[in-house]
């Protein structure tokens, strides 16, 4: 057997301690698949004197991570401190400077750096490898890496954040409001206290412009990713989306379209029977379509410590037994210029909801404004509200009802101009709701 | 850019042919990932003749497989003849034994000499890689071998033959028998000529017994599967199966029981919530319960040239950027025995179809002899057919109808029991059906 492959973890959390007893746990079959040892022999974290459950006898502490990093006694650092600047990137930066393998769940620090920190890597001759930050304990990032050489993909969709996934998910089976399931998530430590970064989309950003990048080839752009959270989806939606075969998932969506990628996260509406349907609660799923295996999905935990750990011991004993591998399928200098394409230009389906006046017309109206962008319906469906029939049965109540359009495939550019056209003739009594289709 | 990795290809059927095509294709993704030129220098097959549509030009041709093995103009073979003995077995034990990485999509070959080929490959420093041999386009070999190494599996199963999943989707939802379904799935061609090796489990068998060997680190017990295939499924088993809240699916299941693994295949009542409920048609999957991720589910394509191209091109991709890692994961010096646990020994939920005579106490004698083997009964659902219900209205036709039994889980031992006494009661006028249940 060579020599012993040693590590030192940055940030004992949840998901370091838990990475801490994996690795103990795990020794035997890890040196078996690996041909090394593989043990802890550093750590760092900001409060030394709290109970986590570990053994620590004979692990060097450091109090500063970037310490650790420097260290001669660890030959990787596993960086699980989070957050795309500061101490995270510090100990990153520090890690490959000196020469040493990393290993991290970063998906904010990767989406943001991943293109800089993947070519100081290459520059140094060690990995970098982020299994964790894309999915979870979702094995993604080696499926896109290294399990699909030999396929040109052109779509990679997927549930990415676990939090909208439980919320919506409750939504639909309880007929709740997204505030009252925030607030159940908030109590079951699914969600933060801030919830912006997961509702409004950001977390499933970060891991949609990583797995772009593995599976276009192109340069990590964060940036360039349009980006539509959940807040505003109504339990109208989702009992709309239910009576047209569809449910509600936020998605994240890179594909390939004409000029560019399209990368865009937003409630979508799924087909009832697809494989992405049925991932209810905090389950995560990624699919990804491609000209030889046709569509594969994996369907697994996207956080939680054990699950997390899980991706970074399979990081852990890939970097043991080496080689070192390009950080994202491709060396650096072959990646590809991210090339946007702007939201205007999607084309696909939509399910719009309009709230309009309860008068005549107003169906002929809003058909006739879609018509002259060249936008074909699918179906409409008009709700009168008992409440409006009750007062007026002959349909002219005046009170507000819900109007659902289902279009064929049109630019979102048209769309948004129809819709502007609506609302300047005066036919809404409230903002739009639009939410975009994802077929098979 | 260290030298180029030359590959023997030996077999140009639809695999074959499609791995020659997505090498050329993909050239300068693999290059890129991997650090290495990859080209196919050598290819064998049957009928030199034959017109594949593929440019073979500067390719040297053999016409025993076996003198490509022994070439030195190959760094690799890639072996896609097929059948666990014969030219195939020669030819990846030629290979080995010349030196050269194998790259196999060989389910029987590796279920049956799986642990002397890991050996061979092992004494000769070279890799042995079947990502192709599990689930065709599905890389579940990869993600068992190297992405789940932090965890202790506890049960692997899956979807494994697409034939079967076929004839099992059209026989539930157009109500057609086996055989109407068999004859289809042959006009397609999804099913041979002789369909034995598919719809009697053997070629799941074979599958499951590779996927077993890396979940658990034991050694390959191909004949210690035990193997039902679907052939005696009825329609009304899926009728039933609809009403109950199950599907029938055929799978192979390995997971760890007292005093051993028990490895088996056969038609098996799941949960229609389940992911694994969802897949319909030839698609495969395989769903993985582990410490740490808890489940994962692959769904993907399992067989086809392109996808099962696919997989071999991503072995060859792994090849190529070395090192040799364990075929299944571990030296083959630190593979467990295996050790079998027998049928008679399973526990679970049965759902069991009797037809039984249509007389007054029938039910009652049934369940009495459950209870005397202490199975608990979750359900009874008697039918009696429209015909017997006409002849006499009070119950007493005396014509055989179904009676349907879903137990808690029982040993499989103690379920034969009690159906050996309900025959020697002479209560049923034809052998009783008996699928196992497999809760998520």
């Amino acid at each position: 057997m060579t020599q012993s492959f040693r590590l030192g973890v940055a940030g004992l959390g949840t998901v370091g301690a838990a990475v801490v007893r994996m690795v103990a746990r795990r020794a035997a079959t890890l040196s078996a698949a690996t041909g090394r040892e593989i043990r802890v022999t550093a750590v760092s974290s900001r409060d030394r004197d709290r109970d986590r459950g570990l053994d620590l006898a004979g692990i060097t502490w450091f109090d500063d991570p970037v310490d650790l990093a420097r260290s001669g006694e660890v030959d990787a650092v596993v960086e699980l401190i989070g957050g795309s600047e500061g101490a995270a990137k510090a100990v990153v930066e520090a890690a490959l400077g000196a020469g040493k393998h990393v290993v991290t769940a970063n998906k904010a620090l990767l989406a943001h750096h991943g293109a800089a920190l993947a070519r100081a890597a290459e520059e140094a001759g060690v990995a970098l490898a982020f299994e964790a930050s894309a999915a979870g304990g979702i094995p993604i990032v080696k499926a896109l890496r290294e399990g699909l050489t030999g396929n040109a993909i052109s779509r990679v969709y997927g549930i990415l954040n676990g939090t909208c996934n439980y919320i919506l998910t409750r939504m639909e089976l309880e007929g709740l409001t997204f505030e009252a399931c925030l607030k159940d998530a908030q109590a079951l430590g699914y969600a933060e206290a801030d919830p912006t970064f997961d509702v409004e989309g950001f977390d499933t950003a970060h891991k949609l412009a990583i797995l772009t990048s593995l599976a276009f080839g192109t340069a990590l752009d964060a940036e360039g990713v349009s980006v539509e959270g959940i807040s505003a989806i109504q339990p109208l939606d989702l009992t709309m989306a239910r009576e047209l075969g569809y449910r509600i998932k936020l998605l994240g969506v890179a594909q390939i379209a004409a000029g560019g990628i399209e990368q865009r996260v937003h409630p979508t509406m799924v087909p009832r029977s697809s494989s992405i349907a049925q991932v209810m609660g905090v389950t995560n799923a990624v699919t990804i379509d491609a000209d030889a295996v046709g569509e594969l999905t994996l369907i697994g935990p996207g956080a939680g410590g054990e699950a997390t750990a899980s991706a970074v011991v399979a990081d852990i004993a890939d970097v043991a037994a080496g080689p070192v591998r390009p950080a994202f399928g491709r060396p650096t200098g072959r990646m590809q210029p991210a090339s946007r394409v702007e939201m205007q230009r999607h084309e696909g389906g939509y399910y719009i909801r309009l709230t309009v006046h309860d008068r005549p017309g107003v169906a002929a109206g809003v058909a006739t404004r879609m018509a002259e962008r060249e936008i074909s319906l699918e179906s409409i469906l008009q709700r009168r509200s008992e409440m409006a029939a009750s007062q007026d049965p002959h349909g002219r109540s005046g009170q507000p009802v819900p109007l659902v359009l289902i279009t064929y495939a049109a630019t979102e550019g048209n769309i948004r101009a129809a819709l502007d056209a609506i609302a300047a003739d005066g036919l809404l009594a409230e903002a739009p709701q639009l939410i975009r289709i994802e077929r098979e």
